[in-house]
């Protein structure tokens, strides 16, 4: 099934060189305002950079259609829909045969026996992630209204490390500043340097996103099993390339002691129940629940499968090893691009989450 | 919604010092054949051991009660059920108003307004995982049927590393030669001096579970929404204290090249599809679905946050800040421990999607 | 799978003649008092009454373990649990391979391969129902609180009909007032003659209840597809014996003219948005959503398919066609016994449309 | 959430005068070839027939973007969408505050705090079937291939009845050759007529229509709570103006005794498990489980609510009472047009049914 969420549910549907990919969003609530403008700007915040980004040029259009009237939500479904537009299918009839390595061109043979549309990924593909964007910012309006705001930022890619704290805010206007997504001008600079050199060599680099949701009320999620970690996951592992999620201190806390590692409580009056933790290890989440500090987890996004550098793979016909070179236009790292989608994702299951809590 | 699964869903109940804990397992297939004593031997293999796990000591004698006829399923839903007996509720009074650090005590008030059992940790507590080892116990005797095995086993406690890279039978055979449950003794017996140390000074330690799938047929899951990884993710963020999961080179693969990351290709003609991987930086997973080879991922388990040490926290009735001493008793490092449970998770999820698929 | 509910989740478990028969009741809110004594009143209306029921005298004594403290919910699921005691299993021997007609064994054999436990039903037996109704009455303590009000009664056994419009207080009280579960006193004398007849003569009768909800507000349902009549009929058609259901004028209104048929509104000061509606031939439903009115449907419930009377069946193993006497202990007619349940039916569906609706 | 099934799942979305109307079906084997011209086709016998049905005109195009490529699926949703061309919404300005009786106007208001798009019934519109139709053509074409079919005829307008069994090759040859749906053309002419005189009347008639399932395996379906009974009549429910549904012998079966309602076995070699039954008052259903008999149920459908003379209502803003008259262009009598969405919610479900059990 193509759908996730409880009271917020998505579905995706469509394929990389279909006619169209989109999403259905169900359960925003009737009366809801839209900036469809706003919409635009976060799906193209989600467009390859030149040189550093793949060659296809989509203009990626968003449409809203149904469940809108005069700007406002009524209660229906929203259906966004973006047309595909520069497609080049001749490059992958051969993958039809013979899998990429680490791409989901076999498993789509075995799992749907042949039948995908294989071309660009079909519905393995990250264009199906500019839907996600979409259906997010509707999202990110809807928990804007409750002072939600959610940020990412590159704090890797490759060996480069921004591995500095930052006030929310500083994440939050600093991200989009640079075509890397990170936060630290001279960091992106180096950053860009490893994907160009990777993409010299035919090859590619992944690396690591961090995701912030601030102005969450303590009281969403659940023990056993609807955790805010297991939702938050659900949807990140959607994403194609993902790999590993963490939350707060994450898998450094298996270094920690229990006395460095728990969050001490404090008084803090601004807070809605008048209680804070002076440190963030828990990332936000005590119990699979928030408890009014800021959610953090952070991202591993492996390196693109798709690399010009012959590699080694079997043609499933003949059942002999082949050597494959790859070709269509791929992104040397996606790594700038997922920055969009991860808060797309984050807003997502935050709003989902909002809505089955019944706060108000 | 205590519930997850699909085809096969995993209910829990009860509370640490309740009158029992239990599970509801519904979807096993009729006529199964269950061995009850299999059963409680992988309960028991949760059970604390003397001076690195707690000292309350629950006797974890599983009843098995409807669903069940004659040694054989009837189809209708399994029901788990085990006694609290060794329950010591006193020295809970205190954190009643004044929330452990670390601990899920805040987000229990807020979530259940003060209603729930805060009791021994209520319904956050570890021990509504021995019921779901219960479960577990279940659904790998289903899958065993189809040729799947699972094991975990500790790869790291603090800063103790065991790094090797383990053939699955030794893991499988090895895993429970020793009470930290790492394959390597010499490695064990450094890990268990950590948590011993940390145990002197009131402290707590955590570390790292790894766990293998071995025998999986291609072609579990799905791209949007339902991918391995995130059923995985979901169930194993459950188990309280897990903080982090990546898949195959996970976090790691943010250093690599596409061209180290990606997995070639090779003709394996003892393969179902004839494929195989020749190396499995994937960790058994392509495009959310499974390939044929190992699933294979990493958790990371925190520190335990009940320490003896004194901590700061708040006073919730009277906003006044307040050291706090926990009493009770506890695990110093609840790693060993998981690694059950870890398999436990993994199988269910693992039944689950088998039984989704629709293969025989 | 044997749970129903969104956010209030039913899941039945346990067998006729197996050692228990449970229910597990998932979303009611911390907090909530519970009055035991209630739920085993509850329970103890739907036993059988001498002669016009079975001769099986099951004690029915239910125990709520877990989800509960000192007598309010914790906000776990709450299991109830009954013992089977009364069980004699050697007459259903010879029903593993040869059918009775009307009966569930020919399906249950093909549906769980002959692993089903068949004796007195195993899963098909109206005795999950017990568990139901201790189920549905904590469904009615939640509703009690916002107000609402369920009863049901008999309207029609046989060709006895008691077809006068009562007011819902004249129900609720009268309702219980004998075996049954006739407001109408003679009416009730009557249909206990033709109980009477039918038992002499081996035989069985049916009947239509009628179930009425009061005191809901308007705005719970949605039109697609979580209608009120659908989430209803979903719930009630597991009640076994039941073949039929309609919603206000129901099938009744295919004789009528859309301006007989309508239900006109008037200011109606009392009631909260102002308006109500002079007749209420909609049921209280009006594209799928509660308009305030009375929410009324009525059931139609076949005669009990287990007789006395030879019947023509089919042994599974030979493939001859065999007569064929049902043995064991009967009801000549469930519909007195099944007024309990469908109330528990409705008042688990009402609770759990509130609970989804956020209102407070 | 606007979205029902299991394995096969459809969400409908857009407004009846908003810019399009449609449906998302999720879970049709990738591979599957669609007759587009048959999806077509069972749309268009969904349109209003001259003077019996309504003024407006819509071309009702369905087009097939996404989850099909060269007329196979693919395996992601597929998503079908016809465009609103008829629109007047003019007439409906005065509906927003004076809600028509029988109509949701009334609970939308309440319901989406008045933000719904009143339009044309908006997202209650009888409109939404349109897509549904559309679904359930998919969904009949994958159960042809499993050797099932389905058809629905009307039975009875207002007091105009065609009481006769026919065989299910007449039902489905012969409901299509009138524009009343019914298999009599003698009871159709009389039908008419009942339509005609309301029509002119200002007035509505509503009716009986009669589905029935064929070539349906027996083991489809469980006995809680996913039963065949309860997973149809969810769905059904969700058609506008649908009041009751009964299986087999349903309401009549109060008036039978067990030994003339029980369907005896007999031997019959030609079906799967060698066994059939002599009557059908199961209507192909025991113990919610189909046993391979044909499934039958009839549906009461309401005379059309949109009636144009006048009616007494409220005004919602001044809370007076008020006389309606309800303008645009409605039909006297929607029961023919709904035969056609009976058939697409009968094949929708049983698709799904069928996909759940894992039988090829």
């Amino acid at each position: 099934m193509n759908s996730i969420g409880t009271n917020l549910r998505l579905t995706i549907f469509g394929e990389s060189h279909g006619e169209l990919v989109g999403a259905l969003l169900d359960g925003l609530p009737a009366g809801m305002a839209v900036d469809a403008a706003a919409v635009q700007h976060e799906v193209d915040m989600r467009r390859p950079a030149p040189l550093i980004g793949t060659a296809r040029q989509e203009a990626d259009i968003v449409s809203i259609k149904g469940g809108i009237r005069e700007g406002k939500l009524t209660g229906t479904p929203v259906l966004l829909a973006l047309n595909n537009t520069d497609v080049r299918s001749a490059s992958y009839e051969e993958l039809k045969r013979i899998p990429r390595p680490g791409h989901a061109d076999f498993t789509s043979f075995v799992k749907y026996k042949g039948h995908a549309d294989h071309r660009g990924g079909g519905q393995f593909s990250g264009r199906l992630t500019a839907p996600m964007v979409g259906a997010g910012a509707l999202a990110r309006q809807y928990l804007s209204g409750k002072g939600t705001r959610i940020a990412a930022h590159v704090v890797r890619i490759h060996d480069v490390l921004d591995g500095r704290k930052y006030p929310f805010d500083e994440i939050e206007s600093g991200r989009f500043s640079n075509e890397i997504r990170c936060v630290d001008g001279q960091a992106a600079e180096s950053m860009k340097e490893r994907i160009l050199e990777a993409r010299k060599k035919g090859d590619s680099v992944g690396g690591i996103i961090e995701c912030i949701a601030t102005g969450i009320p303590a009281g969403l999620g659940e023990p056993f099993f609807d955790t805010v970690e297991g939702e938050l996951s659900k949807m990140v592992f959607s994403i194609p390339a993902v790999k590993g999620i963490e939350f707060g201190s994450g898998f450094g806390s298996a270094h920690l002691y229990g006395s460095e590692n728990n969050d001490p409580f404090m008084v803090a009056k601004e807070q809605p129940w008048g209680v804070a933790t002076s440190t963030n290890n828990a990332g936000g989440i005590n119990g699979g629940i928030t408890n009014g500090m800021d959610v953090v987890f952070r991202v591993a996004v492996k390196p693109t499968s798709s690399i010009s550098r012959p590699q080694m793979s079997v043609d499933l016909d003949t059942l002999e090893e082949r050597e494959l070179i790859v070709k269509g236009r791929h992104d040397p790292c996606i790594v700038p691009r997922a920055v969009i989608v991860v808060e797309a994702a984050c807003a997502i299951v935050m709003a989902d989450l909002y809505l089955r809590s019944g706060l108000k």
